[in-house]
């Protein structure tokens, strides 16, 4: 029972989670939206921490321990945190749940992305992250070194599912997007990115451009190995 | 005497959420006001999120649970979390309230009011709500998502009217309008647009526009359902 | 003693509270600064807020009850939830503690002052208030309801000293700016008017213009007002 | 033992520190990230802010007391509210940390720092501080006031490790920086100040600029006599 608790709490809340990211992301920049106002950072980067919050407490609400992300669910457990039993269980859960919100984000959107073309703003970077400058070494360290400052200060902030410090991890992912976001997009989370473009990928949305497969391997790995050195780290501390 | 003290927080609680979100609107869009910048939709999404937190707090003080939102009675009405005999005074006081506090925005912002005309900003959206893209089938969906998601998240935080928890609900507020109140103003509230959308329609309102009753229905039916869908989820989840 | 503690906290609370938010004016509207956007109504409206909050940490902390506001003050003590007995050492505690922090933001600011002229922004708006349209009637209704809105859920916060109580207070003060400060700049204190427009008639400022000493009693009269409707309603919710 | 976590807790925290401070600033400054918009004073202070609040947390939670900031445990050594014994610990760790901070954010940042020209916004100013009017007097009377109002604030928020309050911490760092920054970009703070210049100083960064050295003297010494006079004040108050 508790196993499916992890797997739900998960799901819903990487649900969660994408709904407002995705969401923030189409706001901003498909046509005809109240918020549009092309790559409007600080819209953005708020949007996103603020879906980490709501995320955590749907999933500790539910029985998860509000990870959303396999970057810090397989970390965790290399290092003893977390059952390995328990690893599948979230996992599936956080690319499930991802996928289900992009999807979703399709269906509110569905006008706006009729009438946005690529050259405005329909890009798969709504769904899942692109680089700023393509250069596959310095994204790579990018991501890493995102997910390691990231998931180093998690580790520090204690249970974070409790109480109020869902809201604190929502604004240590609005200042990761701030200060570290600003190169790749910030996946720092393989769920985040791999659900959303299988979704881009698949569904039938208006003006579709690539969904950029080519660079999906960076936001998979280096949010992992950003992960496995941030907790390193933290257990040497 | 508990029936009076929720009435009445209801009442006071739901005034104050639209005093202060009719009144960042008319700040944002009116001419001459010192926040002028038409639709800025950072200022109007935090001033909506702070209302509801600031209402919350006056409900809870006077007594009631702090719902200001008949989506949120009938849906917990339905599902057995809250009592059937108490929700037409919970309602009487939403609508009341939101009535009153559109007409106290419009006592404030009256010269400004005065000097801008239609095509300026001058709208019942600065009081009720308006799709970005008239399209009734995915608006009404848009409010019946936008909702769900609310109320779902909502329901997790647990008892939101005690400590830090109503700032909270402010934030989730704050993040429903980033992210998902793009393309219909986010209603997520029968009171919320009809108090003041009734307030908009008699009121003597300088340079006064249409009142788009003919839309009215789907921010009083969609909200409904997705309250419905939410607390269901809620229920088996 | 209690009164010595009283004077000291209203007074440097209130050092504090002006010091942030004539500073964040002067930030946005005097020239060659890194913040220069004249009347950026965000950036003014968060610099308020923490000020309210810097300010009554500060006064608790020392002892006083934070109140910083002679509304809040003769308010409270009209309706005797406050001892007129100390009503002096407060009101003087406040004026004096937001001439002093207007006469340091004078200092800190000085080469900016020098070289801005009025018509970039050098006022006596970036200390006192000023209203965007020049109506007295309305101008004075604006300052009511402001502050009566502020201090209605001011007195509903509870003990707001106390925890992370100041800080909600500051979000309050956040969203009074956002909703309904855009017409007069919301004064909503007669110590935050008054002491930093005579701090502005008296000092050296440079390319000083007028002090609109002839506006001067709507941000005096009006919050009183405002406070004790607030007030009223308050103790008879 | 406790030397050494004091050492450890101030590095990393400091670390983290600079790397979510300088990361904002060339996020906003660099060309072709995602968040440029030079000078983009929200963002800047935002990112700075919460980049205290993370620092403060991972201090804490390895055990220093967070302080960060040579000025704050100078001026709590002279009080005695912090035992000299430990001073060069903290000390060290704070300009080792700023100073790996930075190096991190080259290494995140190096394509757009190749693509940035310094009149593009590639300066010694996205690691350090220079003063937006250079004037030497006002500008180390600036560093005094700010620091002496952050400090003296900081030390009547109690123990700010603790808790919420870190969050609370990084809001008055958002408060000092939108009210008093805007002059000499507020350090307020010399290993904040001297870390990174060193690292821009030393490292082979792409498109180098002066590192202004003749202007560090400012932010050294004009914190520390801020963190005199606010902690003098504290102890009399």
């Amino acid at each position: 029972m508790k196993i499916m608790n992890g797997f739900l709490g998960e799901l819903l809340g990487t649900f969660v989670l994408i709904v407002f990211g995705a969401g923030v992301n189409c706001g901003v920049n498909l046509n005809k939206t109240y918020g549009k106002k092309n790559g409007d950072w600080l819209l953005i980067t708020f949007g996103w921490g603020m879906a980490v919050t709501m995320g955590v407490y749907v999933a500790g609400s539910i029985g998860s321990l509000g990870h959303l992300n396999p970057a810090v669910t397989i970390a965790e457990a290399a290092f003893g945190l977390f059952p390995w039993s328990k690893v599948v269980a979230y996992l599936l859960g956080q690319f499930i749940g991802a996928f289900l919100g992009a999807a979703l984000v399709v269906v509110h959107y569905y006008p706006h992305l009729k009438v946005t073309k690529p050259e405005d703003g329909n890009h798969v970077s709504n769904f899942a992250t692109l680089p700023a400058i393509s250069n596959p070494l310095f994204n790579f360290l990018s991501e890493i070194i995102a997910t390691f400052i990231f998931i180093y200060v998690l580790l520090n902030l204690g249970n974070f599912t409790v109480g109020l410090k869902p809201f604190i991890v929502g604004f240590l992912i609005l200042a990761i997007g701030m200060s570290l976001g600003t190169t790749t997009g910030y996946a720092i989370n393989p769920a985040r990115d791999w659900g959303p473009r299988l979704a881009y990928s698949i569904l039938p949305i208006p003006n579709k451009d690539s969904s950029h497969w080519e660079y999906a391997w960076i936001p998979m790995v280096g949010p992992i190995v950003g992960g496995l050195l941030a907790t390193a780290l933290f257990k040497i501390q």
